[in-house]
């Protein structure tokens, strides 16, 4: 492998361990668990996790537990990349290791399918050396295979004697901890004596509740979408002659455009969740927009930054009636018998009075994105659409109407960019570098313990890491029933952004100077070494959720 | 002013100094200079100032040079934002007020428009210590606005003797110093005491000769899209599924490209420069990017990494051909008789027998996007075609073939960047934040002499900071005549990636192994602080054209 300057130095740091998992480790239970909803459902799916103690890794002066008889652990890498996870494979491995050095950790490559397919290495210390502190998934990779079914269980239960592994460790998000929620029972129904620990992974951060302040990577990636727009705002503020139109990744839930709106003060950040609340159409989202963009005008400032979240469109409810009805239409036999030679054309003459005026309102490219290519279930692909590039459209048209009207006298011209890619990978911060390695050895301990169907968990998490607090929480805790496919399914609730929450009041109290003014805040990259309010800090979301 | 965590810190750097300026100051002059061409034209064009000596500050044990009456100062951002903009202002700032603190310092808003319509501030300390060590041109703002009309350099004049200005610093690329040294010739040849001196910048590396080690925001910018990239680059080596293609600013210079690839050794790299030398269709680029994605999807790696400098369209000499076809047709007298309805089709069938089939192996969205708005000049805009899609778009279709040829087995998903906004605000590596103070610092001992018509340097930047050498080269030493606009003018040589050049020569070596295998570096993120190799570091361009 090629080194950067900054991977070497950066291979020295030693993440910093809660006191509860340095020296002597003991384990402290609480009292029995319920799940936050549907109890009767969750308990009969999950008859032998269900229930389970919350647990809590205390310091001790007294003996250590009689942890270290020899064991071998799987773990897993599931879904969308996430700073850190490198890290926590990293704690696993040196806990498993500080056991008993005869341990041996196995990687199952590109996700859960190596676990199906027995696609695996053994990860020795030369190999976890080269990954400390590392961005990527790349020392297993990752995959998308959802663990699901009877036979991949079983499957997976091959390996797994074979390796004479006594736990697996799934690093990912809400849906892969529920699958390995699911895999924990039936290895325990089949007293396969098999344990299987989730740690909680996704720089979305949806998945987070009572028991899980952050996912890991949150913090790296936001931080560096936030660098990126600390930048672009400094370029609007000196050219001042651009609107800078931004969509963030983050799928359904906004967390991310919030947290990077509380770290750079932009004009305008759409926040989802709000726009569904309130029943807006994307009209009035335009119309909001153009709105703000006038005023600043008024006063000469013809620039400006939104933040728009990658889930925008389909939390507009009139445009998930339409996509609603576009799928049917679309897989209707009269389509397929029409096989209309201009499909926008057919389109509107077919749809219902309420839906034909919101598609009839898309400018044409971006009709065409949305009822091209659909997806293997028939469905049209929302993700396909440049919301960047169709809100901004939509403005220039509303201004210019507006400037007919002689309500707008400034000028309009967009820059758009789209940041997923860019964050995902990132090395992580000391936050997330400590965090996950602390999830990892939590993991590590609650194997040596005999835990499973449990999730690896840190708290605390904005005081010094040394008071941080480690443990697991049973998994059919943050449990309940929801609709998926039209099937009522176990599932861990997904934290969409609150509106009642902190983090989203400090932002609504302050966003109207913030369109108005030019208020920017300019975060600059990650630091790593330096002063440690400034490469230490938190989130402003962990931050204010954990605020008294 | 709303201040991140980091920029409080990193308010408090001190940029270091070479020992030429630090303490007792003198000035040492070479010999008499001559122009790099057209000796003749050039010293005809600037009698005054043509043929001065290049100078430099050396350390001195003995008195100060009396340079300390009384002086105003004024200075302007020119064009593009280049990271250190802010410090080249801190550097005359403070050295005009050590030199004495009744001198003052005057910033023209906006650009080179300020000082004719002007406009300008005060730049007191309070101001001053508001910006130490940021991103941005928004201190004083910047523009594109040329001086280039004796009407404009009289009204300039104007302000000046209001303020009592000594001098005026110009910081700016190729074009904005070429017009500061004939503003500096008019003001000389009009003997109005008035001087005028240049400073390097551009984030485009293309200001840069025997003279000029470095443009400053060079270094910065590609560091933050090397950061990116990398990321990126780590992001396709984990999910192993796309293919990434990405655009990166530097207008027609590939210096940006070809430093971000030295730095993370990507699977692709595009240099325009080779490519015209090759008289390369596009046509050719395709078909050598597809070829290296089926020999990668032949091993397993449906992934990649492709970088594409800005300027490459025009570049390839079969397009400059078609869009110089291009202009004329839709100009002609005959298109706007005809008034088409279809206006791809119209030229496909007007187009010679030369051009047509490249404007129609364009896929149809992009023949739309170089034929639709046109310049104020009724030329088509080049800048508008989304280069990166392009090419995936038709490396896709090529493979589609290959696949039908069976010369292709794998798969190919493509995701688009374009970096440009995202660097050109970063906050100064340490690396710009010295070389800009001590340009700046130079340029003040330089109005203190009396020079005019030169621009502050700094050599032997390779070197730790307190060994470079500061000082000043007449401007006319860097001219020669080019034709621009259909007439000859006295210009500084642009400099373009030379293929005979060592950072060219160190890709091309490294690059089949590139292609082949997954040679990935990950810089990671601008370290402010830290060990030294990591946040001191120049580029790799600069590491190697010094090296001897």
């Amino acid at each position: 492998m090629n080194k950067s300057a900054l991977q070497l130095a950066r291979a020295a740091y030693q993440p910093k361990l809660p006191k509860g998992l340095q020296g002597v480790v003991n384990l402290k239970a609480g009292k029995a668990t319920q799940s936050v909803g549907d109890q009767e459902e969750i308990k009969k799916l999950f008859p032998n996790t269900y229930g389970l103690p919350l647990v809590e890794f205390v310091p001790s002066e007294g003996e250590q537990d009689d942890v270290n008889p020899k064991m071998n652990v799987g773990v897993i890498l599931s879904g969308g990349q996430a700073p850190g996870g490198h890290n926590v494979i990293c704690g696993i491995f040196d806990r498993v290791k500080r056991l008993n050095p005869d341990n041996k950790l196995y990687g199952f490559l590109l996700g859960p399918s190596g676990l199906v397919d027995h696609k695996y290495v053994e990860l020795t210390a030369d190999i976890i050396d080269e990954y400390r502190n590392t961005g990527g998934f790349d020392i297993i990779g990752s995959g998308r295979t959802k663990l699901e079914e009877t036979s991949q269980f079983e499957s997976g239960l091959e390996i797994i004697r074979q390796l004479d592994i006594k736990a697996v460790v799934i690093i990912g998000g809400d849906d892969s901890n529920t699958n390995a929620c699911v895999l924990a029972e039936y290895y325990l129904a089949n007293k396969t004596g098999v344990q299987v620990i989730g740690c909680p992974k996704t720089i979305d951060g949806d998945l987070k509740n009572d028991q899980i302040e952050t996912s890991f990577g949150f913090d790296t990636a936001c931080k560096t979408y936030s660098e990126l727009i600390g930048n672009i705002e400094r370029d609007a503020n000196s050219a001042k002659k651009y609107w800078h139109f931004i969509k963030l990744m983050g799928r359904s839930a906004s967390h991310i455009a919030l947290e990077c709106a509380l770290e750079t003060q932009p004009n305008i950040c759409l926040i989802s969740e709000e726009i569904q609340e309130k029943n807006m159409t994307l009209d009035d989202i335009v119309a909001d927009m153009a709105a703000t963009i006038a005023a600043r005008a008024e006063k000469g400032d013809n620039y400006g930054v939104a933040l728009i979240p990658e889930g925008l469109i389909e939390f507009i409810p009139a445009v998930k009636k339409l996509i609603a009805e576009l799928n049917d239409l679309l897989s209707s036999e009269e389509y397929m018998a029409d096989a209309p030679a201009d499909r926008i054309e057919w389109l509107n003459k077919h749809l219902s009075a309420d839906n034909a005026p919101v598609f009839s309102s898309l400018p044409r490219v971006f009709a065409e994105q949305l009822t091209g290519e659909r997806d293997p279930h028939g469905n049209v692909q929302v993700s396909l659409i440049e919301t960047e590039k169709l809100l901004a459209e939509m403005v220039a048209k509303k201004l210019d109407d507006m400037k007919a009207a002689g309500q707008f006298k400034g000028k309009f011209a967009a820059q758009h960019h789209f940041f997923g890619y860019e964050g995902r990978c990132a090395a992580p911060s000391n936050f997330d570098a400590d965090y996950c390695y602390a999830l990892g050895t939590s993991a590590a301990e609650l194997i040596a313990r005999g835990k499973t169907g449990y999730m690896a968990i840190v708290k605390n998490t904005t005081a010094p890491a040394e008071e941080w607090k480690a443990g697991g929480v049973p998994i059919t805790m943050m449990m309940n029933m929801e609709r998926r496919n039209g099937k009522m399914k176990p599932v861990i609730r997904k934290a969409l952004v609150e509106l009642e929450g902190k983090p989203f009041k400090a932002f609504a109290a302050k966003r109207d100077e913030w369109k108005k003014n030019t208020c920017y805040t300019y975060p600059g990259p990650i630091q790593y070494w330096g002063p440690t309010e400034v490469c230490d800090r938190t989130t402003e979301t962990l931050a204010l959720e954990q605020s008294k």
